[in-house]
């Protein structure tokens, strides 16, 4: 009878505590395009390589289910406006809408509840902010085009007279600072700290924070000097969510590893790679954080998977990860760096990837960077691109389908406080169900 | 407080339960090839279209975690025989090994010590029964290509002085009824009945069996007179192990869709939705087997995906399932009877395809299929089946990327008792160890 006795103590004393608990913090962090395979290669990508068993990852640890992801017509692969609207509002719409319905009407987000209720709420994403994924939990239009319209509901749409969103962290100066409108002199005039370089990121001291480090989005993360920017933005913001001069208020924090899905639509192995690198670690710090703050739940998810990426190809039963690791930046850059070394172009390719070519290969490259039409500039870096692309993909045995997106069920991750709400097949619009529970 | 007294009560029965409870019956049903793609490609292929809403699946259902699928070699992607291996004893090997270990040492499958503690046990697969999947649990061979030295360990590697497997249906006549040796007669001696025509599956009242409904692999679903013909032997393979007459044994079932993967290989879309039904229904009928004898754990999974398909491609956001559903045979049994129809072959392609074709593209298969090479044959079904799938693959947005396997986690499914065994992410040896903790 000992464990019983136990069992109704803790019972006993849960209920009480629970009466006197705070509402629950909230973290959401999407991997835009982030199908099944990214996390697959991922694994073998970080393993260290002087231990014998491969090691597990940081989604191997919070895998709960999986999500459906198509919009509101079955036979549509979903594009990355209506499955945000989805996992903010819980409603499934058309390809392009942002915060609108399948009749153009605006519907409610997460965020937008959060605020209602008193949250603290923030977005951190390596896009531009005002860009599809994080537009979702904020504005609404019924085209994820209108970048500026977008961007000017980020000071408009006031809730209890305030802009929605506390901590803003990720790029797009060129939409915020513009001719006809500085929404950051606007935020500032609010109260708002404004930073444009994400060397200022430990500067900033309290609530509320505006920080756009990028005219677009961030520097990919396989070139960039800060190539876990979302965790660095994400933990500055944790930091100041959960200040005790917030006065313990809860929190909703939005999050995205917003260029997976760019990289993906490249099909450029290595950049998805170094943006899996900054999305794992980025959970690996919410891990640390919840251990710490349990009365947090954390959910990840993908939006939908980008260019049908598979990990082994054309009959190749094998997947070279040590290959893609030693690619030192994204096919472009590969591509401009090539054409200005011009006959030297070897040593060049020799840093940037470590990749032995073979003669016709070698000889085909050399033919086309000193043959290169200096007056064609980007359509020979698109058409060289493609061909640092096809032998990237072929000594690595990476297969791609599309440089779209594709409609397979996406990962769910959960962890924290009622992480078993996200178990099993799941549609997108549950996770955003789910999280609206939360709210209280 | 009444709940807790409730809790109390049902803890007390539950103990004293438990202590007379017999042991829990087991079965491992795996998809083969079937990667993440199948299952979401299946929900829209399934879907009732008289319904506004997305039909749920069995998949959906039972969905629990994912489970990766290496070899021992991290960097390669798995074959059939490694995976079947791990998923039966445990063990990661080599691809090409049926149950041995990388020291091609034999190592024990579920089924040899269920088999070694009394279980009954049964196979039943729409492969022939000594290809890899199902020889992994039976034989040990360091190539799966030893096709008639597995068949024959069927018979010989004996358990308690007899064959290991009560029940073994599936296809394979050319390899256990050979020249040099008539196992089915072996068989017969020992009790089994025989059967060579699934026809007469309703024949059988009693255990051992031993059914090969095929010289090689069963006739593809999408071509077959029993196109559920996965859902009959495993309903007549549980029908026989849990009878009355068994005198309440518990048994282990291992049943395979053998041929998700072969369509993979073959990049045939519709070929692989056909297997997939057979795979859903197996799983529903599984269901309602469960539902009345509860102490049973079901778990499935995939043992690797094949040939890197996507829900969509090709820059195409759309999967045209209603284009896969109205496809009434395999390609290479389109093009055999376009090449048969000759000049009539608009009529055939109307009735086994129903695509329309464009312009350009009649006037390619038309120039084709009326100057094809008689003397070629073999060559030109080869062709025409590629000029098929072509179309196939364009008219319904499906991508491809190998003819082989690639190494994604696959999804593993589970119903019954102590069902969560199986959640969250797994590798595919923790499902043998699973299973093995039910054995005792
Ligand atoms: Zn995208
Ligand atoms: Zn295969």
């Amino acid at each position: 009878m000992h464990k019983l006795t136990l069992v109704l103590l803790a019972c006993i004393l849960c209920t009480s505590v629970r009466a006197a608990e705070p509402n629950t913090n909230i973290i959401f962090l999407i991997g835009d395009g982030m199908g099944v395979a990214y996390t697959g290669a991922y694994r073998l990508y970080q393993d260290d390589l002087t231990t014998p068993e491969l090691d597990a990852t940081i989604f191997d640890e919070m895998l709960v289910g999986m999500a459906s992801t198509y919009p509101d017509d079955h036979n549509q692969v979903t594009d990355s406006a209506a499955a945000a609207t989805a996992l903010a509002t819980g409603v499934k719409t058309y390809n392009g809408a942002i915060g609108v319905n399948a009749q153009r009407s605006p519907v409610v987000s997460v965020l937008d509840k959060a605020k209602e209720l008193g949250y603290l709420t923030g977005i951190a994403v390596t896009c531009q902010v005002n860009h599809a994924t994080p537009a979702a939990f904020v504005a609404h239009a019924d085209s994820r085009q209108s970048y500026e319209k977008i961007a000017d509901q980020y000071m408009d749409l006031k809730i209890h007279g305030k802009p929605k969103v506390d901590v803003i962290f990720g790029g797009g100066q060129e939409y915020f600072v513009r001719k006809d409108r500085n929404l950051a002199k606007e935020f500032e005039a609010l109260g708002y700290s404004y930073n444009a370089d994400i060397k200022d990121l430990s500067k900033i001291k309290k609530l509320p924070a505006l920080g756009l480090f990028s005219k677009g989005g961030l520097t990919p993360a396989l070139e960039s000097e800060h190539p876990l920017r979302l965790v660095e933005m994400t933990e500055k913001s944790l930091e100041l969510l959960s200040a005790k001069s917030a006065q313990k208020k809860p929190f909703l924090l939005m999050l995205e590893a917003s260029q997976i899905d760019w990289c993906g639509h490249a099909n450029d192995i290595a950049c998805a790679m170094g943006e899996m690198r900054d999305m794992a670690e980025t959970m690996k710090l919410i891990k640390r954080f919840i251990d710490k703050n349990p009365n947090t739940i954390f959910v990840a998810t993908a939006d939908h998977s980008t260019g049908g990426l598979s990990v082994g190809a054309k009959g190749q039963y094998q997947w070279n990860a040590a290959v893609v690791r030693n690619i030192k930046a994204t096919a472009p850059t590969i591509a401009r760096q090539l054409l200005a070394s011009k006959s030297n172009w070897k040593s060049v390719w020799q840093s940037l990837t470590q990749i032995k070519l073979a003669d016709d290969e070698q000889k085909t490259l050399d033919a086309f960077i000193t043959q290169a039409d200096e007056n064609n500039s980007e359509l020979v870096v698109g058409q060289l691109t493609a061909q640092v692309l096809n032998y990237i993909d072929k000594y690595t045995s990476t297969g791609w389908t599309t440089k779209g997106h594709t409609g397979e069920y996406v990962q769910v991750f959960s962890y924290g406080k009622g992480k078993n709400n996200f178990e099993g097949a799941i549609d997108n619009t549950d996770i955003a169900k789910k999280l609206f529970n939360y709210l209280k």
